[in-house]
């Protein structure tokens, strides 16, 4: 069991550390910066990476929505659930410590938003409470779909990690603009501890949503796609 | 059969909501913004995430036009076109409705194109209509023969929703000035409903031409390519 | 026979049509066009789909380059070159003939260089012929020691259009700035026809370096790699 | 032993001529230029390539630390390590004096800093010398996490070259603006010693950062990951 903790600690903290780090250093240098596209990138393959790296060890959750879909549609033990968020918590957090340590080493460095999730004033462009909702509660379920749909025994062999780290690339593709993206609690409440702009006050939509969605989407999988 | 449809119907709900969402809300975002390279990305892999979530339920065709193809290679079952045309609609327009409701929760939203196709002054730089015809024609008919191909038996197990997938990116890639892409008759009138510009007078292009070109991908298929 | 000319002449037509094609019509559209990176992308996708697709019919080359380079390390037989060749160029052809008839339906359409490949005046950001002919040579060979590694018995089994495709992809990274990268002859060829610049005078140097380039990789790869 | 050095120099020489070749040649043109995210994925694509075309050679390092952490994990024998640090390095160097050739071929080239390394004032954004350090020392760890854990037996079969390379372009997404990615000193010194910007006198760091990063990669494996 302390292994399968120690994986799911470390890919949270890739995950968080990878991803807000693109978005922190990366993202916003003018004319050679990554932009979103590239930072969606990263967050995909941080997930790509550490699935094919320590799946086989934990089943690469790194998420705790995603530990909690899977529980739900039979493929995880609830008794492992706590454990498991307790993990990914450390992880992320210690992946955004580590992150801050390196971000603040240049002349003139803020913190601000440190690629947090928010609503209102602090969604990326504006985007109001609703539509933050219903976007982090539909791209939740459909992440747990391709995670549930892709790990099934009559699905190509080996290449889940492909398609689930590929799949949150899509849903940064989709929704930075809107939320800067969470679908995952570990990697909100992480940036919003290190985050200047108030983000901490917002993180519970962050919490709340993506767990909802994680639970929409093992409903859907269970009544309408799984056939046994 | 309702698991069948089930999967087509959230497939194509994904293929329309995180393909036009990833136009509308993100690519022309300043500086940061993804682009039509973004744009490209992201509906190839709606296709991809979805076709090793549950291709192997339905086969994951999520578009009108690939079920002809299909059925006219002898794939798929002819009597079942109907229902797969029914519920990729529905899905598609489901995915565009709730993509509008995310939309609009910004100051100042409007609709306008909202991602849909066009010719003439509906095309996204100007193109007419034999440039259009010719182009989504000539991409259907492409994406059949990369579909029929990588599928076949012959051809590497488990590889086939990589080269689909990535098949549709490439696609976008080409012709999203000319046409904003189709190939998918579903994809167009999803975003046809919601579109404020006129295109639902223009979508009838967009359902005849990517089913010529599935049909001339088939036919070429059979005759100059398939060995038995 | 037939059906492995065919499947080279219509992988031929989708590299030619879609790499030039991405770049004519999508490259250079102002804030929103998918830039060299995304014409990387396209010209590798095409190669990656075709391969997986058709590449169990005829070997999938689409490059007389490549299929000289095979036939120097024992992969292909010599009296299959010349029609495969033929093939290849014939499909190259129609690929940029049909894009021309595309790209021709906007107004104020101008071919200008047609993706053409080039040196000094026509190389786009104005190398001269010496760089020109190391990188075309250089980029030919590694592109053909990834094809014979990546197709090797003890290669892992079915990831060789992944990774041939994804080569020419970095192969266009690197070197579109200095030739537009040719490493295909069929492709500089059919480029240069629909050129109004003048690139038909140069197009000798892309059909002996590629050429020159796959030599060379065929003999690093029989003399210091391949251990049997 | 001579087929596995020749392979380990000619996939350094592409990591080098591709990776910082696509920076030198192909990042900064304005409008049209790959930017960071380009320079990302063609490092990544370089060793996603070779490592499918000659990893059942030599496996595939083409990077000293790579080695020493291979070999501190007991996957590689310290005997082997010092001649796979030479063919590394000579490769290396040899990759980029063909870059510098091909560079140095355009009106009014200066080399600069040629894609080397660097801190403080040869860091791209101007980050400080324990921003380098911790940067370079975790992503060097984790590229090892990544190179054991998809490597092992119990990993999916085949997909570790794609894990790997794309994990090499999540570190540049991360750190290109921080030290200009290194994680390979085989890489550091060979575009230092072509670069005129006095990368050289800091060139100590990116031998030693990126050999404690995988040292201390291979120790997290051992005590804490490693289930055997």
């Amino acid at each position: 069991m302390i292994k399968r903790l120690s994986a799911e600690a470390f890919g949270t903290f890739w995950l968080v550390f990878g991803g807000c780090g693109s978005a922190v250093l990366a993202a916003g240098i003018p004319e050679l910066g990554i932009g979103y596209a590239g930072v969606a990138l990263a967050f995909g393959l941080t997930v790509l990476t550490m699935a094919y790296a320590v799946g086989h060890i934990s089943g690469g959750h790194f998420n705790p929505a995603v530990s909690l879909g899977l529980a739900m549609a039979g493929r995880f033990e609830y008794k492992d659930l706590l454990p498991y968020w307790v993990a990914q918590l450390v992880g992320g957090v210690l992946g955004a410590a580590v992150l801050f340590v390196i971000a603040s080493g240049v002349a003139g460095f803020q913190a601000g938003g440190f690629a947090s999730n928010g609503y209102d004033a602090l969604s990326p462009h504006g985007y109001g409470l609703v539509s933050v909702l219903v976007a982090e509660v539909v791209l939740t379920a459909f992440f747990l779909l391709i995670i549930l749909g892709s790990t099934h025994g009559n699905a190509p062999v080996g290449f889940a990690p492909l398609a689930i780290g590929l799949g949150l690339t899509l849903i940064h593709l989709i929704s930075i603009p809107v939320s800067n993206t969470s679908v995952n609690p570990a990697r909100s409440i992480a940036a919003a501890i290190f985050a200047q702009n108030g983000a901490l006050g917002q993180v519970w939509l962050f919490i709340l949503a993506p767990l909802a969605g994680a639970a929409l989407g093992a409903i859907i999988w269970k009544a309408l796609l799984a056939r046994d």
